[in-house]
């Protein structure tokens, strides 16, 4: 007698080969035993319901088999049991107080052999997840009046300035990876086309080996028309989520308890009504429990995830926008407040006490653009064409950028982007 | 009195400024004459039938202004009048014929100028299209329970071999672009997705400089298991692409004519159920026709045209799909045929006598993959890590790749994929 638990469409059944005349020869037993892990079977049987219940099977039935072919074969030692690999820290802990060391399978080893751990069901979920808000995103959007647009990720100088940008030699032109897509989105903003998003990579060439930056992810990009205020923006932002997050909560729950079950979150807490504090509301907040923001620098990544347990102890959400932010910590495009040009009209929003996205209406007057560039040091000429695009009839228009990644990452409570990214790519990591 | 035609969410309407007691000064008419072309205004006013019809608006409703705001100011000459760019050649001849002769903007003024290039009602179409048939695309394949993924654009090596990729430094490690998601697809089925597909950025550093060639498009790429046949992933071409074509014609109507009206054409022919020939076949009515083929080389392009032409005379289909390739013209991961190794499990698809999609069954066995590899002059350790996915169990399994730029320029008949890519990449053009 042997048994194989066989995986199939997320689903794990237990199939039991057993010596029976007529059909089931002592060599197929023999056969089916000396299989190795992960291997692949085509099985012909008869399902019926075992004896006992079938520990590791997500079915409680089981499949007599009468044929059995293989179809791959694995290599006998694989460099991850998949045991191993989808254990929870709270299980490796629990044996450990009982006397028993369990295999925990690092980072690395995990995502140098990344098709074995992503069969894991946490992985599974994780990137179904992922699918999921991307799709919740675009319909979103779709629903709401936006184009979907793809814009060029090569590009003839850098996207946003700063050193973080890969070069390369196009054709035997300079020309770098697009760092967002920023100007583009813009540019066909200027286009005509009212309301655009796109989903696309992002290339960064940060030396950054957080737990929450990659060199490679997936940008989440909306830019649009705005008639009256930075706040239509806000309003899109604030609906968009919701809309997500409800659509994540009732669609994706075996999913989501599939990451749970290894990586233990608590459900996302968030508002009907996005909560939305300025910044001066933001660092009053946290001024208010001794801690001191420069009131025109930034929040550092300490101060962000201190004020979000503070509007969650204050508000109840862990979802929430922070907007007006100091102009001088914006990047050059961003629009300053019409009544107090230190302001700007912009927004970051919180996921946990972590900045997910960044958005704001930005300078549609050529004259004020160029103005602003060179305020912040940027050579106007390196960004002719883009300035150029809003001498022709511009909107006042504005947009946001999300992190793919980080949304799950976030929304799912995990310690690690690397966790949310198929194959991730960070300054020491190009392979697999 | 003065008048503007205004565009707004895709109607253009006339506004009528006229010096009237108590509401319209003769100074804001004298200001409304002098705005120049595509600068945008806000406008107060009522809403009334016109006198006179209204050439060059879409409705037949006229604005007495009340109030008239400048919200951006374009320059006086426009480097494109949007009335030339919107021109159809046909009406370029036939004021010709009558001895006018009107202004035609060639492509590379289009292009430099494409914030004002993309405001025409064919572009406005060509772009809203082209959302729409990416959005059809993933509906439909999440319907069938594929998950969306988004694999690294970043990678060591070369995507799939040979010369045309861009190289770049990736942190003191050699790097390129990927040239198609294909080994990641690939690495995707090995990793228990089942069904996977990816929307994104693909990258060809060739020197191609024809009508149907990018160094960067859109990639609609989807890979899946099969179960018993490579006829699995045509039959999933073959619905997928049925109900895209049947999608656009039911919801794109008003996009496919403004398209026509400035380019036109005629709907795509395809069939309910998609025509399917083996190459043999193909050369075969090449040869009644006195075209001889080289019975195991490839299908030059215009070998392609002439045979789209037979197809349509005899089948009336533009779409369809030539399968069983020569295995000799086909990458080095395709699978033979098991009754034929000169030929393989693989397809292409066509779209009026122009290929558009390209699949096939992979191999799944690494030492076959090797041996093949090294027979098509692949240095093996360069694709060690994507031959090593296989060693872990690895399920047969098959996908297609396709241009979404192509998609959109075939289905609407344009002559270059340059009218289908918001800013497209040539060899000679990176900007803007």
């Amino acid at each position: 007698m042997a048994f194989l638990v066989i995986r199939e469409n997320g689903f794990t059944v237990q199939c039991l080969v057993q010596a029976q005349p007529d059909t089931v020869s002592p060599q197929m037993v023999k056969f089916a035993a000396a299989l190795s892990r992960e291997s692949i079977v085509d099985v012909e049987g008869v399902v019926s319901i075992p004896a006992a219940p079938i520990k590791g099977a997500t079915q409680q039935v089981e499949i007599q088999v009468r044929k059995l072919y293989c179809i791959s074969r694995a290599v006998p030692t694989l460099p991850i049991n998949l045991e191993d690999a989808a254990r929870s820290e709270i299980e490796i802990e629990k044996a450990l107080q009982a006397g028993e060391q369990l295999v925990r399978v690092n980072q690395d080893t995990r995502l140098n052999f990344r098709v074995l751990d992503v069969r894991t069901p946490a992985n599974q979920g994780i990137f179904r997840i992922q699918s999921h808000v991307a799709n919740a995103f675009r319909q979103f959007l779709l629903s709401e009046s936006f184009v979907e647009i793809h814009t060029p990720k090569l590009i003839a100088g850098s996207s946003e300035g700063g050193a973080a940008v890969f070069r390369l030699d196009y054709k035997g032109q300079p020309a770098c990876l697009a760092q967002s897509p920023q100007l583009h989105k813009q540019m066909s903003i200027c286009g005509d086309f009212g309301r655009v998003f796109e989903i696309g990579p992002v290339f960064r060439a940060e030396d950054s080996y957080t737990h929450r930056h990659l060199c490679e992810f997936t940008g989440l990009d909306v830019e649009m028309e705005i008639k009256k205020h930075y706040f239509e923006v806000m309003d899109i932002v604030d609906r968009l989520f919701v809309a997500m997050f409800d659509s994540l909560n009732q669609h994706c729950k075996k999913d989501l308890e599939a990451v749970g079950s290894q990586y233990p979150f608590e459900p996302l807490k968030y508002l009907r009504n996005t909560l939305r504090l300025t910044y001066e509301e933001g660092i009053q907040m946290l001024k208010d429990v001794g801690i001191e923001i420069e009131p025109f620098g930034d929040l550092n990544t300490e101060a962000e995830r201190k004020l979000g347990q503070l509007v969650l102890e204050k508000y109840g959400t862990e979802f929430y926008i922070l907007h007006r932010y100091p102009l001088a910590v914006r990047p050059f495009y961003t629009m300053p407040c019409y009544d107090n040009p230190a302001y700007s009209n912009s927004f970051d929003v919180f996921i946990r006490g972590e900045e997910i996205i960044s958005g704001a209406q930005r300078v549609h007057v050529p004259e004020f653009l160029e103005q602003r560039a060179a305020a912040c040091g940027i050579d106007v000429k390196t960004i002719s064409t883009y300035i150029d695009s809003f001498r022709y009839g511009a909107p006042p228009h504005g947009g946001f950028g999300v992190g793919l990644e980080r949304v799950v990452m976030l929304f799912c409570g995990l310690n690690n982007i690397r966790k949310t990214s198929l194959f991730p790519r960070d300054p020491l990591r190009i392979a697999p």
